[in-house]
């Protein structure tokens, strides 16, 4: 699977697994193992600080943070205190509690269906290996050491791993496990080097020192390549590069369609952090910015202040450029533990999102009040995700409506006007949207969970990720509908859905009249590309065509006749 | 909560649940254990059979099931095992064993938020008592011998509890726990005597002897009432009669609509000894028939000549009365545990129904065959759940169609014609209705899974429940594009779900243009009084209206005006 776009010719350079194996031991003296087990936990401590330290140098405060993520296992007392348990209690050596101990929670997290956790596993586990290869005095490979140019082959790799490749020799990777989702692959497109990854087989196909090409755009791994392919990727190559250029180049240019019709790309983000690659990408606004961030990998709720900073951070940031801000978005796949929520038979259909706000009103104000002290700094607009009636919509309101008065009672400024928009990821609110349209100030349609509940299939079980259908011709209904009630009503209407950044989608999209569409930051030049080249009123054309299709193929096909 | 409608007035008879105390005691003579179990188990065994043929006579074959169950209970080898296992390696005595075994189970299928599973629970916690009570000497209390008109007041009632009931004397019944659905609440509609479930305080609030008013119309009970409050309760008593006697006048007329028009009536089943019901209530037809209970409750696949049978039975039994049976939709709530389908992380929009049986085709070819080989006994519709996808119905009609070739092939008889039909439970199918009406012969709308996948709330998560809304505009929308559809090309459009025999939808659903409403069978007469009294002309102008409402709260307002 194609994890980091770009091509890459070089020798192969095998990241070994080295296997720290762990026997189980009976000890006799409990406090000299509690202290090795301590000194252990210290010299990882200091390695991470150095690795941190690196990672911040050579790729900033963003990747960084991953090992910062590290740091706060290793201070984690719920895990610490459980290994220290069993080597006092149960008389077990340091090396067999640790591993007992991460199994356990490493089990826990696995089992649960959602990326988020399992990438929580992944850093323990990868936490784990480094204080086992101190407490067994092994030297874990330095990927640092590498000084020619290589295609790294491995298993998988950590993020301490690829945070310590050195860009200057290391031209790519490929691995056999891991997906576009995994650590690895986020921080490959962000140093910009192509990857392969879960191809399952480069392990045992590729030998130290075969030649290799990487192709990160169509994801294949080609071994000791013909002279004859190694020109044809030669050429690839060139009009990749070429092409990245002439992207490059757009980074100012406004984003209009060959008949003079002007469309915002706007660009999603998690952290105040990712607003250099929104900028550096060329976004017109944020489109979303997702707050769970604020409120996970931590042990009790953000205060009023916190929330207030990250806000004021983005919209100062984006020096009056629209910014959507969506409130708290959390429930279905993402937890947060020390809210102590049931556990749901379909979290996807449960209490999440709005349907908690609306309960969990304190959690609630508190956002609320945050944006709209944050609100004179720039130009923001607030969403609620999750709305499926209008009521909701109206409870939501009214509770920003009364923190505002409150606020203003207390002599806070807030700004004069607020847009006041709504996820539309729910087939009722599509389906009524002209309704809503009255009412709302702006839509955006997230297409991921619009896709799931339309087509009644949860897109992270594989067994019926066949039915996510993004260019299905009911879901394409429901996209005009919601834009033709937004511009009755003469509102806007954008899309925040991984729909919003695909190629085959975004010529559909562009004829329904979509206004804004909001992607990841490094998909928006491609995409302005894409748009300089098309005509809207084509593209109507073709949108039209497409609603009266049967089937998704159908679809694909006429796109690909229309826009070849 | 109402669960079985009527009005009793009568003296309170508190049913006390005798507390059987388990005490955890050392066993020395593990062989004398081992026989005390197995003569519990023997008594056990006697008394239920004696049970069962007792409501044979008195209820019938349906209700004598309960008692097949747990006969099935009491055999189950891994159940007794494990109770055998504890008492001879724990040294448990035989009291404590059972209680240990069947807690453990009880607790794993309570811990499932599965309404199938919960009844299964309550079956194990059942026999579980009557073990007990053989192993303790202890006798439980015989509601059978119950020789005044009296109203039960009791915590709970078990299956075997409502089963011994003296219809002669019991006038109605009212407990502190139970729903709409536990089996003591279909056992009290079943004999047609009032009850009211699931109050929480009766047995605190009533003594024996407290005279009692028991309204199963409104879930009302009434302790020591005042004259004023007799007198007002016989009024209602009568008027709840006169029109029982009304409705039951009509069970042969036709279902017309004031101006003329009409519809069709027909009834929901789930197994052939249904069909007497039906026939009784004055059903049309049958507008569906779940074959899902063909396959539960049993260890492996019901074979093509169990099925042929059932279905036969159905159709003849119908005799040329439409029947629709919709083929096996299994997972979601409904688990089968011989399939083992592996758990998932949101079954409602998982591997369930049509996207199961496209994988698993020879369970399906099977049930296909079973179905067409029945079709010349009746008129037999065949309908796919779940369908969210053309490709989905031509992929199922093409099965079909190759089992037809080698049915004729072989030489069986198969109906010339047969019509084939989708449940339009899920948003894209609704949207996509017009495009799926020149394939489909008919829909039947599944309101029950098409709201909670509108709305994006599980129906069974009581947080969000109040996401459950079957008169939202948004669901009225679709419903109407369905109907549309399929009369732009001269289909037929039904429903299914609960929807179609409630009263406030009745009038919306006849405005939509519905052709065909399928309900419990107990439903139907009520049903065809009210239609008896509306004309479609005027319900049109209310669901044009309802149709361009904001709220569900609003078009609920509307209906009260509107049909008062």
């Amino acid at each position: 699977m194609a994890a980091s776009s770009g091509i890459a010719i070089a020798k192969a350079f095998r990241l070994e697994n080295i296997e720290l194996k762990v026997e189980k031991n009976a000890v006799t003296n409990v406090d000299h193992e509690v202290k090795r087990f301590e000194q252990a936990l210290e010299s990882s401590k200091g390695e991470l600080v150095k690795i941190k330290e690196h990672t911040l140098e050579t790729l900033g405060e963003d990747k960084a943070e991953i090992f910062e993520a590290h740091l706060l296992v290793l201070n984690d007392p719920e895990l610490i205190n459980q290994i220290n348990d069993k080597i006092q209690t149960e008389l077990f050596n340091a090396e067999f509690a640790l591993q007992e101990v991460v199994n356990m929670f490493v089990s826990m997290f696995e089992a649960l269906d959602n990326e988020y956790m399992k990438e929580r596993a992944a850093d323990i586990r990868d936490v784990a290996k480094r204080i086992l290869s101190h407490l067994l005095g092994v030297t874990i490979p330095n990927p640092s050491l590498i000084s020619e140019e290589v295609i790294i082959i491995a298993e998988d790799l950590t993020p301490s791993d690829t945070a310590q490749l050195n860009r200057q020799f290391v031209k790519g990777f490929t691995t056999n496990i891991g997906g576009r989702t995994s650590h690895s692959a986020i921080m490959a497109r962000s140093m910009e080097i192509p990857a392969v990854v879960g191809t399952k087989t480069v392990m045992d196909d590729i030998e130290n020192g075969d030649v290799v090409i990487l192709d990160g755009l169509d994801g294949k791994v080609i071994v000791n390549p013909t002279e004859e392919e190694i020109k044809e990727y030669n050429v690839k190559k060139a009009a990749y590069e070429a092409q990245k250029a002439e992207w490059a180049k757009l980074i100012n240019e406004q984003t209009v369609t060959k008949d003079g019709e002007h469309v915002e790309l706007a660009s999603n983000i998690g952290k105040p952090e990712d607003l250099k690659g929104v900028l550096e990408n060329g976004g017109e606004g944020v489109g979303l910015y997702r707050t769970e961030f604020l409120y996970m990998g931590r042990t009790q709720l953000p205060t009023e202040e916190e929330q207030f900073a990250s806000f004021k951070t983005v919209l100062e940031g984006m020096k009056g450029k629209p910014v959507v801000i969506r409130t708290l978005d959390i429930g279905g796949d993402k937890e947060l533990p020390y809210l102590d929520l049931p556990k749901e038979m379909n979290p996807f259909l449960g209490f999440r999102a709005i349907r908690l706000c609306l309960e969990m009103q304190d959690m609630f104000r508190t956002q609320l009040r945050a944006l709209l002290r944050a609100s004179v700094y720039g130009n923001l607009k607030i969403m609620f995700p999750m709305i499926a009636t209008l009521d909701e919509f109206r409870s939501a309101k009214a509770l920003l409506e009364e923190e505002k008065q409150k606020l203003l009672s207390e002599g806070q400024q807030v700004a004069e006007r607020i847009e006041l928009g709504i996820m539309v990821e729910i087939p009722s609110t599509a389906v009524l949207a002209d309704q809503f349209a009255k009412e709302v100030d702006f839509f955006s349609i997230g297409t991921n969970d619009l896709i799931q509940y339309t087509m009644a299939a949860d897109r992270m079980n594989q067994r019926v990720s066949y039915l996510y259908q993004p260019y299905s011709p009911s879901i394409l209904r429901l996209v005009k509908m919601v834009i033709d009630a937004a511009h009755a009503e003469g509102k806007w209407a954008g899309m925040c859905g991984e729909m919003a950044g695909d190629e085959t989608a975004i010529p559909l999209l562009l004829g329904l009249g979509l206004d804004e569409f909001s992607m990841s930051a490094t998909s928006i030049l491609k995409a302005r590309s894409q748009i300089l080249r098309l005509s809207k009123k084509e593209m109507k054309n073709l949108a039209e065509k497409a609603l009266q299709m049967k089937t998704t193929n159908e679809v694909i096909e006429a796109v690909k006749e229309f826009v070849k």
